[in-house]
């Protein structure tokens, strides 16, 4: 019977038929080792030449890297084998023999994989990123399908420039600009009006001509946003978020984690509760550590990680200067130059995953900071709506998911962690 | 306690807390009825003047539409209320008062509703709708994870002009032309051969000088590839799809579909296995009816709806001839100026949610077709790529959701299927 790779352990002893593609083979002339792949797994074949036929010993034989076959033969439980399971091959068809695959087992420079990514997806450790990266998407949805939030697509195309054109990517909207979304946070709140909670998830967009390894012009971003919820009722539920997604992967990608050779400890540290410091006390922290910055200043990614890298889990930096942060942000009652934001830095180098706050809700107020910072009244107006009719406090935060699985895969750059990635000067394929 | 609406029957007998939104009010001077709603539901709340202290009552009668409040009180169950409760009111608190809501029980004019979206969104038949969109999309995401397909973003800024500029909005990208992507499956067909089975599910854009119901500039596409599936497959897998999602929204959506008033006979009857029809048979039919169209005409919405509606159910049209389909479709073996296509049509006048087809996995034929259809070859050589290295059969579909969501909410335009959507002309807020 035709099968998978994934299902093999369910048909130890039986006669199964695989297709696939050829990873590599080792051949003693008698012997046989192919190693195969069919996108659900990878699995070895043992081919000898005295039980096969000859159309299948010369298909053997013929076969390339890359080359895909239809192959046939016994499971045989193996437990030296990563699968657990070897097969003892009756018959082997060529379906279709590659030539020289590009990317062979041998080091290749990152500008060559990138302009081959369509093929480099096949790779073993691209293959584990990118299922990390298909669990934790699905995960983020169970999260909040479970939480009875609902799910409101924001728009990409948006009328107004909200904050500046520096890094937008802008389009001909039928004889109007309109410019790609950066995040759909705005769009949310007057859904939160309508569902209580709600969710985004999608692509965003950020013209931005940098070139690190933590930059990309697309990525996607998950933004929830609560009615009714405070500041502290934030913090928990970010905290509660980033435990849930780390224990899925800890759980259901073992393999990919192995493949990636991910040290786990910082994984299995990142249990609640996270630490919490606030700005101030980051500040002092990082002064006593030598770290030149005065109270006032934004974290770059030095100061992220060295305040991450004590704590061994991710830290929640709380009750920033308003001045660094974006107008939105509700003061905070205490101490009104700072405000009710939070962000979640993970260890290990990887700064910010998580960025959030609680929203001003009262229109005055709010009305007052889109003054301050000169931005544009007429783009506001219906955002502003939404502290006139029935306002609410309410908070909610975004995450990039680039990042995120940058960190639980230890990945040092972003460009692995999405199918394709586009960079400064690199959009192709 | 402080809860939500909906879990209100989980109370009954107990004193809760609860913030929200008047919808609206009744008052005899001594009695009052507030129909209240929290984002997760909908609740009637009972105010005695005798029973509240003053402040209470003050915050009672100053409620007004979109007012948002805090309401404490004794949960009864009611069985003539759709939530099976009512609250019996003790306190009340004023948490904002909201002037004259823009959008009243009274009949609006679609243009100032749309540019009212954002308030719009609160409204009954709004939230029912866009809740029926949040379960299609997580029933979208829950088919391919429990079948072991790995998500593929698929980028949404792309290099090319594949198929001509006329409908793409385009952006500068860093000195050179970027185009908003159509569709994922190009990029899904390499991600194949790395994962097996693979899907993506993001917005999608077209920009389309139509301004009918059935369009929109913006839309979310679903779209699965996968590796060895044939077309007998393929449209296995759109008929196990269609009836998955909706048993999924019969299952859980039921409130909603009252709110819409939609008639459920259709849906019910949508159970495994759809009728299925060549475009040759297809066109017999539509002649037998009268229907002025000859072999190799496309059908417009005027033919999907006579074809789709006399099954009272989906239908599936395969076969269609090459010449009104896309370059990449293989082939019918049996008569090669046919390819192995197939749309799903639904009943009711929505016409085609599905389009798909089997792939052609052959270099030199895919090669042929791309210069017969006068494309330009450069912006193909990574997608010809796939043929080259390990070719194999492959399959995939798209379903735009917006339709999809349209016909089983029973809604006449789609522009109530997406929280904002983008139209002609149409981009606000």
């Amino acid at each position: 019977m035709k099968t998978t790779v994934a299902q093999l352990n369910q048909h130890i002893g039986e006669t199964i038929e695989l297709e696939g593609w050829l990873i590599k083979k080792r051949s003693s002339g008698k012997i046989a080792f192919l190693q195969v792949r069919d996108g659900s797994g990878e699995v070895q074949a043992v081919a000898s030449r005295a039980e096969l036929d000859d159309a299948s010993w010369a298909a053997v034989e013929s076969l390339t890297q890359e080359s895909t076959l239809r192959l046939g033969g016994a499971v045989r439980a193996d437990d030296r084998a990563p699968s657990g399971v070897e097969i003892h091959l009756a018959t082997c068809e060529l379906l279709d023999q590659s030539p020289e695959f590009p990317i062979s087992p041998k080091e290749h420079g990152v500008s060559f994989l990138a302009e081959n990514r369509h093929l480099w997806l096949r790779s073993r450790r691209q293959r584990a990123a990118l299922r990390v990266r298909s669990e934790v998407c699905q995960a983020i949805r169970d999260f909040f399908y479970e939480r009875d939030f609902v799910l409101i697509d924001s728009p990409i195309l948006t009328p107004a420039a909200c904050e500046g054109t520096s890094t937008l990517f802008e389009t001909d909207y039928f004889g109007n600009p309109a410019y790609l979304s950066q995040s759909g946070q705005l769009y949310l709140e007057p859904a939160a009006a309508a569902f209580g909670k709600v969710y985004c998830f999608g692509p965003t967009f950020r013209a931005e001509k940098s070139k690190t390894r933590r930059h990309l012009m697309e990525f996607w971003m998950v933004e929830p946003e609560v009615a009714f919820l405070e500041f502290g009722g934030l913090c928990e539920l970010a905290e509660e978020f980033v435990v849930s997604l780390i224990g899925r992967v800890l759980d259901r990608c073992g393999a990919e984690l192995d493949v990636l050779e991910r040290d786990r400890t910082v994984l299995e540290a990142s249990v609640a509760p996270f630490p919490r410091l606030t700005y101030s006390q980051a500040i002092e922290q990082l002064q006593a550590a030598g770290v030149e910055i005065e109270w006032g200043a934004d974290f770059g990614a030095e100061e992220e990680t060295l305040l991450a890298s004590q704590h061994g889990k991710p830290v929640l930096v709380t009750h920033f200067p308003a001045a660094i942060k974006a107008f939105y942000m509700e003061p905070d009652p205490d101490d009104p130059k700072q405000v009710l934001g939070v962000d979640v830095l993970a260890p290990e180098g990887y700064g910010e995953i998580i960025g959030g706050s609680q929203r001003i809700h009262d229109h005055d107020l709010l009305l007052r900071r889109i003054r301050e910072h000169e931005l544009p009244l007429e783009a506001f107006e219906w955002y502003l709506d939404i502290r006139k009719y029935g306002t609410f406090p309410h908070s909610g935060f975004g995450m990039g998911i680039e990042r995120f699985v940058a960190w639980v895969t230890g990945l040092p750059h972003l460009r692995e962690t999405i199918p394709y990635p586009r960079m400064l000067n690199k959009i192709y394929p």
